[in-house]
């Protein structure tokens, strides 16, 4: 019987989701807890790569123990807690298909990225937000934002190194929630490119400056050239809300 | 002319507000970024002291130049921003009279508890919260917390080793405010004993939990017995919001 595992970290100080020679990361981490607290071989296989110093609330992670656990599903987040450092949560586990696979079954994944748009910055937020002193035109962003929303080519919202086959993707949806000084993106796709959440957002930041015009968003799509869009916003706003099975 | 800082930290790393012999304070920290900007002596006085690991939004120190300042008073954030630690940041500056006196002139406080009441820990929170996963009683705690609004003696929430000539304290009020799994409690009062915010808290979560009855507070104050009131939670939690001056 396979495990679905949801996953929340704060990523500040991993080398990301995945395994490096070089790094502590959250697979690593959560290896080697399993490891200590279950009595059987396992594999595990994360839903989303995500990169050094980016957030999880919704991270989902397909575990396979060689054999039934001896810990009752119910009680396995709390066994594998006690355990885990404290930057490190399971939020759920559940019971899945023989036949389940974390990445192909996933039929969509939400994203927020962080804006702390403020005079001056405020610590309490600054772990998990990126710092814009300059005063964002919300209206601009918001505008810019629905020409993301469909299906399109992202290569120029892609940075160089990632695998993808294709560089098109589906947006379901793209909004920009203000809360005071905080500017949150929320974004719904089928998809994401590498680092395709922190360019979109660095230019929406752009428009926000008005370097950029939103109805100049379509044409930068059309170009696929990197350099057409805006610069990769900082790890440290990004956050895996959510990936949906279903 | 003296000067009202308003600052925010992350008190995570810190041994609290008050320079300490043996650990690194925010006063501190404050005093050495001034002497490396300013190009005078000057005088720093808190108006709070808040303890290790206790968090702020609204601090308010009185900054005393022995001369007038170079730098304008609307850059003087900025510039200190940039050579403070990210965990401290001064959030505004402005000219007071020179009668003014951080401490006796402020009116009110407020502060800000939070609890995260879920099964499961989220490590984007657990720096700024105390986690707590019984389910809480928030109703009861609500009516709890209305017994504390007023004029009282708080000797029975206030830890040994404070310097205060009375525990009589008036809370103007004290709302308990639910998003989602996070539980706030923001109290306003004229004046707070040491531990009082985080000790009321505590019983509060005792009356979440069915350990105390709402209808028992009174009598808990009335006893001034420490032993009496909840435990004292933990200092991660809490967050001095704002000092009001009229």
């Amino acid at each position: 019987m396979g495990i679905l595992l949801t996953i929340a970290y704060d990523g500040t100080n991993y080398c990301g989701w995945q395994e490096q020679d070089n790094g502590i990361s959250i697979c690593g981490t959560l290896k080697a807890t399993l490891a200590a607290v279950l009595d059987c071989p396992f594999g595990l296989t994360g839903a989303s790569r995500t990169d050094a110093g980016v957030h999880a609330l919704g991270q989902r992670a397909h575990l396979v123990p060689a054999a039934a656990l001896k810990i009752p599903l119910n009680r396995l987040p709390q066994v594998l807690n006690s355990a885990l450092p404290k930057d490190i949560a399971i939020r759920a586990a559940e019971a899945v298909p023989d036949d389940f696979h974390p990445i192909w079954d996933a039929k969509s994944k939400t994203y927020s990225y962080k804006i702390h748009n403020e005079p001056h910055r405020n610590p309490l937020i600054w772990p998990y937000s990126a710092f814009i002193p300059s005063k964002l035109d919300l209206a601009a962003m918001q505008e810019a934002a629905q020409h993301f929303v469909g299906e399109h080519d992202f290569a120029a919202f892609c940075a160089a190194g990632g695998s993808a086959k294709t560089t098109i993707r589906k947006i379901y949806f793209l909004n920009i929630i203000a809360n005071g000084g905080l500017l949150e993106i929320r974004v719904n796709g089928n998809g994401f490119l590498y680092n395709m959440v922190r360019i979109i957002a660095g230019t929406l930041v752009d428009v926000g400056l008005g370097k950029i015009k939103p109805e100049d968003i379509p044409d930068i799509i059309r170009t696929k050239k990197r350099i057409k869009a805006g610069k990769t916003m900082p790890a440290k706003g990004l956050t895996l809300l959510e990936i949906f099975y279903a």
